[in-house]
């Protein structure tokens, strides 16, 4: 993940593009790369959404990585690990969410 | 990645939320994630983006952890690595944004 | 409508807010709301989805009307009746998606 | 906007594209749409998305017809009216950003 994370500074150092790089741009810049992802989703059921053909599958591919791209970007803007983010994240879930409130249900955690 | 990727996984069994894991739930859930790091940012200048409060900082910090286990959930039910998905994009991203063309402006591809 | 446009106008200026709605800003809470809304549906079937209960269907109301007040502002920043702005693309979508090519299928019109 | 509602169930029935249509794709579609409007916006200073050229604006209008199709389809399917939807939440709103806490600040009622 390093590696990436470096490759992509790189890349937009090269192209002068850290002056459109602010938190706010990227985060909208996410958004629409997890819309572009979703396009290929919406109008799938569930059981075709597990069973992609292989164009489909390279497209959502191709827009995962964009989505990673900007997650990694805006991580590396605000000074953020995002494995500890999301390491941290988890125990908290894990008491929002004990087991015995949210087996085999998806109620929201303000509705137990 | 692996250890966090596997604790996702132990967290849904043990809730018995797989039922809920098509890959078309989990690109909403993504997508909601995003929109709720998006959030802290919306009424935020440029400048204050970049400039955080604590409590702003935490509270973006968590969302962001959300977003990564979705990505991650996304990715494994599909079985793509985001790493992968992510260099590979990158030199795609390259050819179209070749440096000459996209130095210092934020055009896209297709206006070039 | 109209008298709706004027509340919100209303609202907005009576708070002091019209320094935070660039259409920028707009869109994004827009997006939010968007998310807000889906944030209901992400769990439940297609079918369940048709059948909300009563708590749910106020509750999506709720986002509804905050993603419509939203969506006219940023019509009245801009200066876009989005009345005539759908009129105008429905009249496009009918050349996109002629009945014989889309009829009981869902692929996007660059998969014809 | 009656009008533009018929047309619209027209255009979806003469495609037979009911099935598509359930609350879940719809909300789904939305937030797609939505992000659409967004990509125009993610690098644009707050100064330039209030100055759009004529093509941006052009391009912007028609993601918002597309956008307000999609919320004027998901209310129709779910029975919600969306002017009455945003008047009753303007009430709401009236009481959660009372004119004396709100004034001149962007801060969530939660936040007061």
């Amino acid at each position: 993940m390093k590696d990436l994370i470096f490759k992509i500074r790189k890349f937009i150092k090269e192209r002068d593009w850290e002056q459109f790089h602010t938190p706010k741009n990227l985060v909208m810049a996410l958004s629409i790369e997890t819309a572009e992802i979703m396009e290929h989703f919406q109008w799938k059921t569930a059981e075709e959404s597990r069973d992609l053909d292989e164009t489909t599958f390279d497209e959502v591919k191709d827009e995962i990585g964009d989505t990673f791209v900007y997650l990694l970007r805006l991580c590396d803007e605000l000074g953020i690990d995002p494995i500890e983010a999301a390491n941290d994240k988890m125990l908290k879930n894990a008491e929002k969410y004990p087991i015995e409130k949210a087996k085999g249900n998806a109620k929201k955690y303000t509705k137990f």
